[in-house]
Formats: C-alpha cells, sequence, structure tokens
C-alpha cells in the first residue's frame, strides 16, 4: 500500500478545508479535481477501494481487540438531500458491519437538551477497533441552531471553540476524527427532493419541513462557511466533498476515509500465547483428532 | 416477489428444527439439502438475495421512521470457527449497514451478572425498522453455563422456559425472531483453527481457551440439541444451518433471513402529507427556483 501513498494522498489534499482561503460560496459542487471522470471509472476505483478498506478495518478491529485504544470517526455533514445515507449506504456498506459504530443525530429529546450539547456525541464515540460514522453530529449545534435562532449568538458563537476542544481533546484518546462535508447545489437539491415525492419508495424520506429549511439555503451556507473554517484544525480536519453526483461523492469519502485508515496504519496485534506450541497442542494434544 | 415464495418457503423448511425429531449428532455439517451445488451458483444466487435483502430492510426501515413498530432479530450461535462473523460480514453485510444493530455478547461482565441472565440481551433489542443481529446470545446461559457448570443444573433447566417467554414477548411487541445455529464439524473446525494459527493476521482471531472449549464438543452437542429442541416455538424458530463449507453456510442464512423478511412484508409508509400539494409547493412556490 506504501507505494500508493502519493496518489492517494493527493484525494484528501484535493478536498481538504484550507480555513486561510476556503470560500463554500465559490465551490463547485460537481467539481472532480482528481479521480475518476465517469461513473465507470469511479464503480471500478470503489472496487479497489473496497478491498483496501475491509484490509484496513479488520486490522484495526483486531487492534482493539488486543488491547490498542484506536478508532476512527467520519462525521457526515451536509444539506438535506446532500446523500448523507446514501454515503453510509455505500461507502460505510464496504466494510464488515461489525466494525461499523453509526450514530444519527436527530433533532435532540428534551432529556438530552438538559445536558450539555456535547453529552449525547460523548455516548456516541466509537469504541476502540470500531470506524465511527455520524450522520449529522454536533455540528448542528452551530448550524440549525444559529440558523434558527435556537440559543442566543452569544451561545453558538461559543461552541466553535468547545468543539475544537472536544475534538482535540478525542483525538488525544486515540479517535482519529475526519469530517465530511457533503456539498450539493439548490437546484440539484431540489431535482432531489421532486425525486423524493415523485416516488412511492423515497416518500418516507421527505417532510414538508425540508421546504422551509431549503428556503434558508444562504443562511446555511454562511453556517457552514463558518463551521467549517472555524473547525478545520490539523488534527479534525474537514473536506468538503462536492456532492451533486452521488458516484463522485460516495468515491471521494471513500478515498478520504481510506487515506486516513492509511495514515492510522492499524497493526494486527502480536498473540499473547506461542503460535507453535498451540499448532502442537492441536495437532498432537487435541482429545479430538 | 410473492411468485417466488414457493421456492423460497422451502428453503427455510429445510432447516428447520422440528423438536419431536431433531437429533443434532445425525445432522451432516456438509449437507446441502437445498439450493446451490457449487460456489459459483450460490455467488450467483447471492447477488439475487442480496438485491431483494437490500429492498426489504429499506422498506422495514422505512415503516419504522413512519410509526412502525416492527423489526427483524437474527440470532447466531455455533461452536468456535462455525463463522458466526463470517455470516454477519457476508450476510449483514448485503444491506444497508444504518439498518443494522449488531450485538456481539461475550463472558457477561461483573456488572451485567448482577442483574437477571436477560437484562443485557433487552437492551439490545434491535428498534423498530432495524435488523439486529446477535452474535451469541442469552442460548449461552443454557450452553456453556451449563456445560462448564455455571450455575446449578435446576438454574439452567428453568431458563429454556425463561427463554421461550422473553422470546415470545419480543415477538409479541413486534419483533420477528429467527435463530441460526451454525453447524460445524469437530474436524473442520480444528482446521480452521490450525488456519487461524498459521495465518499472523488472523491470530487475533485464537485463544489457547478454545482448545478446552473443543474438548467439550460432546458436551456442547449435548446443549445445544436440548437448546434447539426445547426453545424451538411456532413463533421463534431455530433453524440448523450446515456450515463445514462457507459459502453453503452464508447462502443458507441469507436465504432464511430474506424469507423471514418477506414474511414479515414491510411496507412503506403512506405519507402524512400530500405528494401533489407538496410538488406544487416545491415547484411553484420554490424560495429558491
Amino acid at each position: 500500500m506504501a507505494k500508493k501513498s502519493a496518489q492517494v494522498q493527493s484525494v484528501r489534499d484535493a478536498f481538504r478545508v484550507l480555513p486561510e482561503s476556503f470560500d463554500l460560496a465559490g465551490l463547485d459542487p460537481a467539481a472532480a479535481p482528481v479521480g475518476p471522470k465517469s461513473k465507470a471509472e469511479a464503480a471500478a476505483d470503489m472496487v479497489e477501494v473496497g478491498a483496501q478498506l475491509d484490509d484496513l478495518q479488520e486490522a484495526l478491529y483486531a487492534e482493539g481487540t488486543g488491547g490498542g485504544r484506536r478508532s476512527v470517526l467520519l462525521v457526515l455533514q451536509g444539506m438535506d438531500t446532500s446523500g448523507k445515507g446514501g454515503t453510509i449506504r455505500h461507502v460505510a456498506g464496504l466494510v464488515n458491519p461489525q466494525g461499523l459504530h453509526i450514530a444519527s443525530f436527530k433533532k435532540p429529546t428534551a432529556a438530552e437538551r438538559r445536558h450539555d450539547f456535547l453529552w449525547r456525541i460523548r455516548r456516541q464515540v466509537p469504541a476502540p477497533g470500531m470506524i465511527g460514522v455520524f450522520d449529522r453530529s454536533h455540528y448542528e449545534e452551530v448550524l440549525i441552531a444559529r440558523v434558527d435562532g435556537l440559543v442566543p449568538a452569544a451561545e453558538w458563537r461559543r461552541r466553535y471553540e468547545l468543539i475544537n476542544e472536544f475534538e482535540s481533546e478525542l483525538v488525544g484518546s486515540g479517535v482519529t476524527v475526519v469530517k465530511c462535508f457533503l456539498h450539493i447545489s439548490p437546484e440539484r437539491q431540489k431535482e432531489r427532493l421532486v425525486a423524493r415525492l415523485e416516488d412511492p419508495a423515497k416518500r418516507w424520506k421527505y417532510n414538508p419541513h425540508d421546504i422551509e429549511v431549503r428556503a434558508k439555503f444562504s443562511q446555511y451556507r454562511s453556517a457552514y462557511q463558518d463551521a467549517l473554517v472555524k473547525c478545520a484544525t490539523p488534527v479534525a480536519p474537514w473536506f468538503a466533498i462536492p456532492s451533486d453526483r452521488k458516484w463522485y461523492r460516495n468515491w471521494a469519502v471513500a478515498r478520504v476515509l481510506l487515506e486516513t485508515l492509511q495514515e492510522v496504519a492499524p497493526v494486527y496485534p502480536e498473540p499473547s500465547y506461542d503460535p507453535l506450541v498451540e499448532l502442537a497442542r492441536l495437532r498432537e494434544a487435541d482429545p479430538l483428532r
């Protein structure tokens, strides 16, 4: 895998949010700065990515069973229809589900709201050996909370720093944090909302409130701009993924996750027993031979 | 799908544990009473099974978001190396991981042991809309607990009835329970233990204690015989899956799960809104059009 790292590294760099220059409004949601030029090319690469992800996930899981403390957390954020669910299906779906911990953060319940805003998030941090996936996250607390004025401005303004401290603490405890913003255009969102309404098997994904949220597309863009810039830290980077084309989005997130795992470089634990002794026990002293 | 139910039904029936006649010692772990005759045939059918499972799982999940109360629980039991983990990877891996709730039951912790033996199990019952998978389960309480004499005989003997009551309660609350025993021969188990020891990437799966457990293969067989016969109820059936060949085991569990979901026949919820009104709102009054 080492020989591929130069090529692979460039995928993450192509999408990395650089706080000093990042401009969400100027970012093309249909861009393809790197990687496959067609759905077929992407599909072919996904086979390779899937095999590598699967291997690395198994090693991470094994490392965890051997006392390793490391895990990976993939945070997914994006407007309605940007494809958080589809990304989970097609990217997280590439690895053994036993090594996944998926958490969806809906509107906080009354019980959750009585706690600090990070309380319910902390409870879902992936255990050692696991790949955690957050479908929405603590970032909602500087997105909808800001756009809908759910808390005073002084409160959400304070949260960027609290989030950075929280993520830094996670990283310190062995969690590799990788955050992907799925960037979709308002035009593509409209197409997808229409598609949801036209297909009886997709209507459950639609909520009339989606139109109210959509009306605030530009306010959300501002809120995302700030969240990404203020919380794209060296230890917990943000990646802005062009998501108007589903196949490109899936490919990009998969490659970003793969690179992350390659950097983590999980290792199979050394056995706490002597394999040769055990082979001899099994072969020569096996009670059932 | 209805047109396939006759063929499909026969898969479950081929593996169903019939309490009056079931004899585990006489069951061939390499049998193939139904279905594919080769790995290639199985792989071809798995593509079809996967597509259908994926569709049904999505409908179940959608039903749950619409207020439906139903879920499915797949219980996996079997001796070491029988392939509980592999089945999760290859069967549960066929559906969207977001709709899965996988729980592995290891040796109970001291805290868990202070509770009733079903306490930790209840906490992992799949929520509405989910497919739950148990990697080991409450059945350990009549298997290892019996074989190793962890509790008095009077205690484990009482548990069959408690388990049946528990499962009947689950079924009453909307959980469809499907239990698969992965049946492996001692010879194949030995091969797989040797393979784990010989491959550095598989050594983490091996524990020297596995040989002690293996020495009790026939006691476990008796314990399984009783557990399967006493707890194969009409509402929560057991299926004995020949598991000496991994591809056959995966195919069989996948087909059993598929049939179960076909019987559940989840339905997409009726929208709580008028799709035509929403389409008009989106097309004509869309603030972002």
